[in-house]
């Protein structure tokens, strides 16, 4: 059988042959955030059974407010910002971890002057994120 | 149910809470290799099928010439160094990503100047590596 093995050659967070998209398809609420799928959907990549994708907010810029029975395994590889986890929030840095466990309302914010990049890791098989809506 | 969510803070490739060990427990050949599990085994974080483990080794160092079953998902986000995966060998640097199929022999070496660390994400169950034997 053909080895499988690849390098994905990394050039200013962008990838060789990785295609960047928008975040979301659907009008789920977000602002800036792009996303780079690395490995696990790649060709002969099908015996990952988990998705390895890179995020990257802009200043100013927030992903949806959501939850789902997946967790998320993420670390910050560029800039700061700040993630909401359940009732508490917290500042992230280069390299922080973030553990998303399963049904916690989450979001991610480049909330300074600086973008916000992150691995985020997931279930290849997982539920959809459900939108929680903005307190008033 | 208590939300079991977290932020491990780094530390100049430390993380809070996380605890560095040697590379393997075995007499594998390796040299300068340390391991940091950095989410997956910590308390509360059973809900993950995978682990996310940071693996950093210093100038001159390299991992075990292996193979297994299950696959690699890598990300580069230290220093450079070189992958020999399969037949072929690469270079390194940050957030090169690397995708190691299942059966595929692969070493990760910290073969110039700098430290190499990388993300390398596995099954939470897999199998244990089988030791290859170098070419004399």
């Amino acid at each position: 059988m053909r080895d499988r093995s690849k390098v994905l050659k990394a050039r200013g967070f962008r990838w060789q042959g990785v295609e960047v998209r928008q975040y979301k398809a659907d009008d789920a609420p977000y602002k800036d955030v792009r996303r780079q799928t690395l490995l696990g959907e790649g060709e002969g990549e099908a015996d990952l059974n988990f998705i390895t994708r890179y995020f990257e907010i802009q200043p100013g810029g927030y992903s949806t407010l959501e939850r789902h029975q997946h967790p998320h395994a993420l670390v910050v590889i560029r800039g700061r910002g700040r993630v909401v986890l359940g009732e508490r929030s917290y500042d992230l840095a280069a390299f922080d971890c973030v553990y998303v466990a399963p049904g916690a309302v989450h979001q991610f914010e480049a909330s300074g002057a600086e973008v916000l990049g992150f691995l985020c890791i997931v279930d290849r098989v997982r539920d959809r994120p459900e939108l929680v809506a903005e307190q008033p």
